[in-house]
């Protein structure tokens, strides 16, 4: 309904705008979950990228928008193949607190039940976010039935209804991009798995950048139009290095090596699993896509390590050293100094 | 039903007025929080308010009163401009403690869906209160899932209805007018930080004072209408202070050595976020406005200090002095003095 | 159903009975409460006033029975005026603990809604309560949700329903009688500040005295009519006190001198608030109007004080003397000796 | 459906037995509450007495069965006075655990509301026990909403419905009967208070009683009729004994002195308001009456003494006595020696 | 829809064995309790005696299986008599843990109600078991209302229904067996009370008997039909003794002394009210029916003390003896030594 | 939807491999469940077998695909043998964690309830497993009702439902295979119970096995098809395996010596009752099936004995060491050297 904040107007933030574009070209990494103090701008930054991404091919009039040379399809769109194609916009969908599950899952179609007679599935939230995003704002204050749900549909790429005599499986692939304050309620250790990056931002302390913002945030209050206009072609920049980062990132290559120090760093910091690991060569590959660079090197896997495994350490109770400087720590005595 | 009592009969309570004129002409500045004892007339001055108002043009027919000049309308809005236009009362809508869910955010109209088998909305309270005020009494009382939901329309001024089949979103921008009683029931930090101002009221001591408000409050118990006609003249003063306040709220700048001057006192006291420096900014520019000030000066920014920022205080658990001595403080060590 | 036990039939209980009487000539005074142990008769005195109050004016055919020289009066009576009159009897309404909050607030007609498609409210006790009494038996056992909804409407004198589609207000003042054991459950401070006037019985402790009432519960109980007969003469001689001073209420005015004393009052006990004061004022005007005076005094004053402020009080840790001392240690040091 | 165990073959449990008589004739006593071990034929003696009560005057087809001559009786039979009269059984109504609140209080009738689209009410167990008794097992375990509802209308003697838009109110005077456990949960001061008589039944420890309570339990479960018939006599005494009671009641007066005594000895076992007295003098009017004496005496007093105070008494800590003793020493003190 | 596992292939288990056979000929018993760890094959006895016992005759077409000579019969039969017989096995019910209350107790026929407008009650599992067994695994786990209205009806033999405006009363006596382990949740003091016997099972120590355990239950599950009919001849012997047993149990008596030696008993191991002698003298007196016994001795009284006396015992802090040993000792106490 | 990871391209886990093949050919050994540290692979393996299983015989249009030659069939197969027959894939059925009840057990086929007023049984998930796998992924988060009804029908092997005035059962045979994280909430022991072998899996801590695995991944994630084609042979070879195994399955005989090794083995551990005992003999058997070996040896009994027995064991609190540790020492005890 209105013009968003553009994305490039951000004033620093350099961290939660990195996993964010990485997430925009490998939807694999799993969703990005942005913590920090209220008043950050946690929510602006994935709005204003919503609208400067590249518009998608999908089959027309599929509930699911599903890719037409994907893998993952609907039934429909498998049984009918070749379909007629069209462009839209990737759908950044909102998942309000106060939202029921029905809308969420998708539920009974009321409307054609009651008037015709028919069972048919009326899908949620979560169909039109299938090859987009999901925004969650403060996703700690979800209810759990919720998270639940949200967990095993973003573990299986598949949302699963069984209810009300409704029996449906259709294609949920989504990056789920969640933010909060911690400070309000912890995340379940399940959910915060569930997310590939996990970046904090703070409330800068320099007066001069503050002001900046606060002078930018003003001027775009009292006119969207033109303080977009302001940043149009910085907007366009970054567009273009998400197309470039994506064409890039399915020749590129993760050498044993890099692999290796990623096992071996995950290991030093002691996070469980291997999620850890397949995060890291996945963010590494973007941030190398992203740079243009010809090879994945060290410098990139430094680059993603704390939005990687900030959030899958364990707590140690001998150190207490927070997840940022123990990964540090871990990097300095593994790598070369760089 | 009734003739409210006389904004400009109210004795005392400077703060308190000043805060509900500055939300009167900048709704940007995003509510009004009203904390204090039992029976020191919380709700007497929205409603006064409320009658004194000048109208506003609207859409004719939208159910939300879409400003025909504006940028945030309704879909219905969007696709019928140019459209008809009447003057409506600015709306100030109650939300009763009972309210149900339903009736806040609207909900699915029954009679509609039952006799003629269409899925249609039927706008609620949010949808009422746009472009005027949402006053909630005790609102530490309401129920926690209300709650959310107000803090998420309050953030993004859309109403998102995703349930029952539904999804609508629609403009939901309201100065949130809150009162309550601390003791009785403590806010969350986060509905705390979304009112702009915060003020504080408090049983007046002088024996004369006390005695004056008894008579009053009696006087217009027994005849209403009299004792209005008494302060008409006094509440046409105010209506035409807040209409030139409006006109000159436009083209007033806010010279960057108040800007930064308002970052210092934020870092001095130690508010978290940006949303300190916001309001501050707006506050002292719309009390510059009323004034029919030619500059936002140290001195709009002074009278402002404490209802922007009380609220966004940190405890600092060795400084036991209380939200406004530490505003006062930090004042004193960052200004001229006055 | 049956006839009630004669107001003038009741031995002893002073407070409570002149508490009752102030109630039914100045409504204003904002509900009674009546406290104390089980079986001493507390909710006999109000039965047996309703028994005896004279008839009211009221629109015929209202569902609000609203006055038709009234300014608080329903949408359709604004509408219709002038309309039909008859007279009615003061309402006295019983809220059961099981009411639903439907039969409270009132409710959708579902007959009229099934039946002819019409989404119309049905009035509810709160309705029917308007002008008269709403009388609540163990009102410290009463579901929070209906507290809550009692004290928004007590506040206001409007019933405002937001439910079910449903968007109705309409007139709801009424005396507010509650009584309760408060060793069985305590009251919410917003409630309590809410009864203008509370007041104590006890089991009266002269064996002389408590035979006598056993003998007249005996007699009553065995021949409701004979026993009621017998004190026939005394209630209407009530009923006539009560008339005579509603007429003489309007004309009495309460002298500055006594405000202030009662101000000192008030912030020598320490009442939060300024709600003391104003029960203060108008309890004593209608003792003075009971009583037949020609101006409000301190004697009347003192009168009133203890049931007027003795729910009202703060607890101060250092001073263990309860209320009723606090108050009339107060009233020694400001008053002439009587 | 079977033959119950008759009243005149229970072994021993003269107090419990004198209890249920004395209810039996003076239904104004406030029910009977029955405390006792498991397994000491609780139920038995309420199912015994119903079945050798004399039928009762009603009015025919009324859903209340009012009497014919009664001053509490519904709304239709008030309007169509005279009615036709019949004998019908006085009715023992059992109100199982798991009763839902409809059943109790009744409740729209939806078969002819959804067949007829019309309002009527469907009377309850409460309607149906109107007159008689209301049976409870295991009364300790009863749901908190059913106590309060029983609560209210066993205080008034009505049973006032506000819900699913009805409004109905009926005569529902009945004496209630409840038998638990005390090992099993408390009773709620506010029903404890409700119950007239409270006696306390044990486990004989007599060998040969307990022999012969077995085999008379045996010899009735083997063959009830049988059984039944051995006691057919004694059954008839007790009932000639109940009509004989009933007449003489209506006569007997309480002199003063054994009024004054009854004060005297509330107060000094202390028990709360006014309602030990009032039983006191009830009972013991009963108890007179049961045993076709001339005069109300201090015996009669003694005799009923403990079953009507016993649950009325206030924990004092620093006297360890039970409730019976203290009543015991208290009568001692008072009443000359028998 | 199986074979069940033969009664009489059970290896060991004298004690719950003769338990059930008891139960099986004298319902009045009340109930057996099965105790003891998980994998002991508790429920096997109670499906293998279901299968061998033989047919009883029933009104044909009654939903109660109404016996054509019995007392305890529906209201139907009860009008209809005499009625059409016919043959039909005990049954045996199962009630899941997720059994709604509804098909419990029975309910509402929907069917009907919507189809012909007729209120009709469709009769639950009660229904069902009546004249036969409930079986509920697990039945400590069982939902609190269930347990709640089971120990209504089995004490009563009746199922009483006040819901959904209906009002049904119906015969329902059965044998209540109940499995369940008393480390995995406690069973309420008055369920365990309803409960004639209680009989513990453990794991067998010695290795040749758990080897043979496994080797049958593994016969039994590769082959059931097969492994049954090696048992068919001992199933055939346990029924000949079922039947014979009832026959004699109708003309056997309890001479007095082994009655009062019984109630010796129950004092000396101090259980609580009279239930114990009763279920000791209805068990003594099955196990000598099952025996084949002239007379109810002393050791028929030992056989069966422990199982009807366990469950019965208060705590005494000051004997740490177990329930089994206690009533052991009792007995060596009051007994000739056998 | 898409292919499965392929189950001979897991890396390590032998442990849960076997235990799942066992249950593949002796689906009577009652479930696996899986534990372990998050991002492990817990669901890759069923996901994997349940690709490769051959496929079965089934009764043509039955609701739980009855076998033709079984004997646990539903009451239409039992009436209309003999059947059409079809081959079919063995179901692996999702019980996702927001699955209702209704869909779980079956419920009422609203369609033809409200279309033809036939009240038919919808079959669920239950169902659907029958004969297959039932996969729960966070077993220990599933609600309490749900692990309840699992109990049930896992140990009868039948579905029971008693709801919505329906009453069926149905064959409900399946897998059980249950994964989760202990650390994430306990599992009750009833449940534990009910899985036949238990297996746990842990991050390996090799750091080229590491990079083999996320290699695989990752190559897996980019082209699944091609992926899955470099394993096919190898997964070949497990489907012979497993169909030879099921053959030899049924000819295989556990010798006496091995049984009593086995009840020796549970002894000394201490797991309760036999299941344990069960549980060894079967899973030897299906070992050797598996192994293709003649004869059930020692050897096997110590292949699966930590599997079977490890969530048996009581805690010994004398006893530090873990459930593995202790299994293996009384192994070493037991069992010659291997």
């Amino acid at each position: 309904m209105s013009v968003p904040y553009p994305f490039s107007a951000i004033v620093g933030q350099q961290e939660m705008k990195l996993a964010i574009l990485i997430a925009a070209i490998e939807p694999a990494i799993g969703g990005v979950l942005v913590l920090g103090d209220r008043g950050t701008g946690k929510s602006t930054a994935v709005r204003g990228l919503a609208a400067l991404l590249p518009t998608m091919r999908a089959v027309r009039g599929c509930a699911y928008h599903c890719d037409p040379a994907g893998r993952m399809i609907c039934s429909d769109c498998a049984r009918l193949r070749p379909a007629r194609v069209e462009r839209v916009p990737v759908p950044v969908v909102d998942l309000p607190l106060g939202a029921s599950e029905d809308r969420v899952v998708g539920a009974l179609d009321l409307e054609r039940a009651l008037g015709q007679g028919i069972k048919a599935f009326e899908p949620g939230l979560l169909a039109r976010a299938n090859r987009g995003f999901l925004y969650i704002d403060e996703v700690n204050l979800l209810e759990d039935h919720l998270v639940d749900l949200l967990i095993d549909v973003a573990a299986s790429g598949e949302n699963v209804v069984e209810r009300e005599g409704l029996s449906v499986r259709h294609p949920a692939r989504f990056v789920l991009v969640g933010s909060g304050n911690p400070e309000e309620g912890e995340l379940r250790p399940q959910l915060l798995d569930r997310f590939g990056l996990s970046v904090e931002v703070r409330t800068p302390t320099a007066i001069a950048e503050r002001v900046e913002i606060v002078k930018r945030r003003d001027a775009y209050e009292r006119d969207p139009e033109a303080f977009a206009s302001r940043f149009a072609r910085e907007d366009a920049a970054v567009r273009r290095r998400i197309e470039r980062g994506r064409t890039r990132l399915a020749e590129l290559a993760v050498p044993d090596a890099v692999l290796e120090r990623a096992a071996r760093l995950c290991q030093a910091v002691g996070s469980d699993g291997l999620r850890g690991e397949l995060t890291l060569m996945r963010a590494a590959r973007a941030a190398a896509a992203l740079d243009g660079a010809e090879h994945v090197t060290d410098a990139h896997l430094r680059q993603v390590a704390a939005p990687a495994l900030r959030h899958r350490l364990r707590r140690n109770p001998l150190d207490e050293t927070g997840s940022a400087d123990r990964i540090e720590r871990a990097i300095g005595e593994l790598f070369e100094p760089a």
